[in-house]
């Protein structure tokens, strides 16, 4: 093991994304000690039954007392408070981060209630799964995925240098852009995607043609897909919609914009136009598949699928 | 194995759905013979190769001929001319059935097509990949899964229950409703989900203010999911949308309703109503789960994840 590159990590926020921080912290030694802190008493008892940390406590602003890097992993409507709480106990020289999903509305809501000298650098890694809390992290969350980090002008290269090895020792790759572009980017690639799925499966709930029952019996036809992200976690999906809502609603009305051309080549039978657009669209995800953030097996593999390769060898074989 | 259910079964089209049958009746028995037919020459000689019949023939007139059922599995669009081919060539009191995707236009196209000595009850297997063509197809397909048959009030209980055992040995649970519900309720499970994955494709692909490039590396935020069934064979999708066009357009105006509402309550900030959704969609998820039509795994279980509890261990060793 290499010297860890931290000698004190605090955690505000034990959700997925810190836990799954504070189990590849662990497992690959990047700290000599985690320092854990959370709003909820049982999350907190939860992630020290875990194993997760050193120190654990409900304050914040003890927690980050001589933290060389604080990671913020908090709904995006708390940052503020937050900022404020443990702004008076932050270790000089002290790199402050977060790995929230917008990243403008962060900055405006950390960086005026931090003190001077210390650095605050936005980050989001691109990685997830539609369950929450401390026991839905793991070691490999961001193994093969991106974290995009958001320095502005006046961040200092040092501190950005080395919060960026700071992901990859965590199996990241990085990518460094404005805040404002990495809102508009994760409005289309996350925000307007759960946005959609969220309302889909509430409009499927609402009909009084088709029941309940018939929407969860049928639903391998496609809908099943949406309920994924139509489960992830209610309080953090209002607040980046509330807090990232010029993008979003921009990139809305180019959907609905395209929603609406298509309904009428549906209304009006031009096939030519609907045929068009699919073919279209499978470009995109075979480039995903190729550059490796998606599988290419069927049905995301979900399904125990025999190859057509044996099946008909079983064929031959009867 | 038991004595097959049918002696003669005449396959018109062979792509995912029909290859799947093919395997899945070799693999159980299920009939002594059966004969395929499809429009292209290529994909004939395919399926010669994969070895998924007994006899192949591109004139589907050819192929029904003896068979004592017939399914009829091509795009929807294309049904009244199958039908009027293969008319005069089906042995009396045969079962004529299909796998489409919409139900009351392809009773229309079919039922007025075929002599009065033939049975004609529709079917459709709620069960697919995004990959089409002979090489998609797998013996597994229709386990766990729905197949949804539609008899009219004159159908023949007798070959209703027939095709009924048929489905059932091919792995499928059974329903029966009439052909206008089944489209209703596919519309919401099915046609809409494929709508709007298609939809939001193609909006990230026109977008100026963000790149390809970016929508790809980043698309592990939720976009990705929508890839895959946006992936789906374009003739079929198109011809779905051109045949059920009064429950699509009827359903989409409820999404784009709801959708609406959505956009107003980011616009005015009501963070209430987004989380009361947004809590009220998880439960359908569930049920899903539940009844075994998806998997609890993390991420569809596409991405290999070690459980929280392996890492736990991993920390402790080290």
């Amino acid at each position: 093991m290499n010297k860890p590159m931290f000698d004190r990590v605090a955690l505000i926020g034990i959700g997925l994304i810190g836990s799954s921080l504070a189990r590849v912290m662990r497992s690959k030694g990047i700290a000599k000690e985690i320092a854990i802190s959370t709003r909820s008493e049982k999350t907190l008892e939860r992630a020290r039954e875990l194993n997760l940390g050193d120190v654990y406590d409900l304050d914040p602003a003890v927690a980050v007392t001589g933290a060389d890097l604080v990671v913020l992993g908090v709904p995006v409507g708390a940052f503020e408070t937050v900022a404020k709480t443990i702004s008076g106990s932050l270790k000089t020289g002290a790199i402050v981060t977060d790995v929230g999903s917008v990243k403008a509305s962060v900055v405006r809501q950390v960086k005026p209630n931090l003190p001077e000298n210390v650095h605050f650098i936005g980050a989001h890694p691109v990685a997830g799964t539609e369950y929450s809390g401390p026991d839905a992290g793991f070691s490999t969350l961001f193994e093969n995925r991106w974290c995009i980090l958001t320095p502005e002008a006046d961040s200092d290269p040092e501190a950005l240098a080395k919060l960026r090895a700071f992901w990859e020792a965590c199996g990241s790759q990085t990518e460094v852009m404005t805040p404002e572009h990495h809102d508009l980017v994760l409005a289309i690639t996350s925000h307007i995607p759960h946005l959609i799925a969220y309302n889909i499966v509430g409009t499927a709930d609402d009909l009084e043609s088709v029941t309940s029952t018939e929407i969860i019996k049928f639903s391998a036809g496609g809908f099943r897909d949406f309920t994924r992200i139509a489960a992830s976690d209610p309080t953090m999906w209002r607040d980046v919609f509330l807090h990232n809502q010029d993008a979003v609603l921009e990139t809305l009305g180019r959907f609905s914009e395209d929603l609406s051309a298509l309904q009428r080549a549906i209304r009006w039978g031009d096939g030519d136009a609907l045929f068009k657009l699919f073919t279209r669209t499978r470009e995109i995800r075979r480039s995903i598949i190729e550059i490796g953030q998606e599988t290419a097996e069927p049905n995301f593999g979900r399904d125990e699928i025999e190859t057509p390769a044996e099946t008909v060898k079983m064929a031959d074989e009867k």
